[in-house]
């Protein structure tokens, strides 16, 4: 059984925090977002001085059962192929992440192809993919607790070497299909609203992808009071519950959450069902085209730091968000107040 | 005279450079605004490897005769003693350019104050702020050509060095006032649209700050088709004005010019009625929390990069989305296609 604890942040720094934003040289409230950043990354590490340290990115892979049922515009082979590139270093989030210093892991959490060692990637494969989610559940209780704890393991190791912020992505050919599901029930939305075009399906193949989804959603019928890891287990993906777990330990050790798009919200979504505390640690980085993910930033009343239409994953949102939390740290820091600066101060 | 001529980007290289991104290993699409972006800096540099070169920041400050009809929450003396603060290093715009090594520049168009000579102060002083446009115009036709003159001659400057991008900031107590009467004129929208609390006004302020450049409006009858230099000269802000001169010449030797928010925006509408031809030259990095704003970013038909509420003025949004037009820049040049990483691409 999964138990972890994650405590609520201790909010006793929070006038100081506000009045050490208030006091600096700039109309109050005029960073807008940035001023909120800084605020919930000073309660995070519970001290005026925040700073980040040893950032990393852990990318999660794995194969799904359901990419057989043709939810996806692209073949299943990609996982691997893509894994591939990651360790090669050619995809978008090793460049985004190679620009701002940020150290990247990629686990192999089920991919069905074989995949060779390096030193990039962490071996935690659960199996060949998943279990095709239309006619059972996607793994058992036992494999999701599993992959639970191995998510939570990668970020012990990662946290023993100094890193407090971590960004988590993911890559599985037919993934949005799992988010999908996760989402309309940990949401209680409507599917319809949860399915967009993933890669890139034209509106015949989403109508195909929906309506394979409203057949796995009858035949689980499983409503938003059920146990998470029901939810986790039946419409799985691997890499996903691995991820809730990761971001569980995450919370738990104080250490601040990227949270990437669609996949990585659902994902997040699981961990919010066990522990809702767990969203005083999290930045949401980017709102995702997905539509689902409209939805679940809805359903947790988050918004997302950057818009920029992208839907690629990988956890490339959180690495492109990432200066900017840098930027809220920075402004704390290191901006001088009215009075060091004898600037004078508003009227009345 | 003005006497400047932006040439329209030469877009051979649109099909290559579209294929370039769209061979990547990505869903097309999947990289949203960061692939537009990417697009538009390889038509602004006419390659299919573009590059950002000592990247600079240059902050405009003026003072405004209008300033003393009660319409900023600061009194006017902040302007001088706010450029203190970026010379010495303590204001935000400080903070973000260290972050991202962009160099700063201060210029001294116009403030009241007397300022001491630095390293990072252009002193390009057209006078002891602007006249009071309440009772007549800002500036003369002769000084708004001489400010416009003033701020070629400083990025003329900062080309030499080798610079091929620039953010765009100010700082000038009242110069909200400035932007809402530009707004106003040069998109053609109601003075109510373009109005909003500046650096923090309460409801009451606003409507005195809208009762006063109502008066303004009726006192000058401008309409959307005067001479953008007399619209300039009208409302000015010698700062606005060094600003439009200085995004000209940036067109026109094909820099990347960063436009920070409403303030920043509004010098652009002046230089975009004088030569439409800049906006293709040109990146909104931010939406702005004055509402004027989004009606200037809705008249010119483009999309700001960042939407973080930020309101603060210096280039501050510029420099924060300095690192997002990078990420467009390495994806393009670093990202292994389909071919290289030997990934599958879609069905179909």
């Amino acid at each position: 059984m999964i138990d972890i604890n994650i405590r609520p942040c201790d909010n006793s720094l929070l006038e100081a925090l506000q009045h050490k934003i208030n006091s600096k040289t700039k109309p109050a409230g005029a960073l807008g977002m940035l001023e909120s950043i800084a605020l919930q990354v000073g309660l995070i590490q519970n001290t005026l001085t925040p700073a980040l340290l040893s950032p990393n990115m852990v990318v999660f892979a794995a194969d799904h059962g359901i990419a057989n049922e043709g939810v996806s515009a692209y073949p299943q082979e990609v996982t691997g192929q893509m894994v591939l590139n990651f360790l090669s270093g050619g995809a978008a989030i090793n460049v985004f992440c190679r620009q701002h210093g940020i150290e990247l892991a990629v686990v192999d959490a089920g991919v069905t192809s074989e995949l060779p060692a390096h030193p990039l990637l962490i071996d935690k494969k659960m199996g060949a993919g998943t279990d095709n989610f239309l006619f059972g559940p996607a793994m058992t209780q036992k494999q999701c607790e599993q992959a639970l704890m191995a998510g939570m393991k990668i970020v012990e190791e990662i946290a023993d070497k100094g890193c407090n912020i971590i960004g988590f992505g993911e890559m599985g050919i037919g993934n949005t299909s799992a988010a999908s599901m996760l989402t309309h029930i940990l949401c209680d939305i409507p599917l319809l609203h949860c399915v967009g075009k993933g890669t890139g399906l034209d509106d015949d193949q989403r109508r195909k992808k929906l309506s394979v989804l409203e057949q796995a959603s009858q035949f689980h019928r499983l409503t938003p009071d059920a146990d998470p890891i029901q939810v986790l287990s039946t419409f799985g993906g691997f890499e996903i519950a691995m991820m809730t777990g990761a971001m569980l330990k995450a919370a738990q050790k104080r250490i601040i959450i990227l949270v990437d798009g669609f996949i990585a919200s659902a994902a997040f979504l699981a961990a919010h069902a066990l522990q809702p505390t767990i969203l005083a640690y999290s930045f949401f980085t980017h709102l995702s085209e997905e539509q689902g993910h409209i939805k679940a930033m809805e359903f947790l009343r988050v918004r997302p730091i950057l818009q920029l239409n992208m839907r690629l994953g990988e956890g490339t949102g959180a690495a492109i968000a990432y200066p900017i939390i840098q930027s809220a740290v920075n402004f704390l820091n290191e901006m001088a107040s009215f009075e060091e600066a004898r600037v004078s101060t508003k009227f009345n």
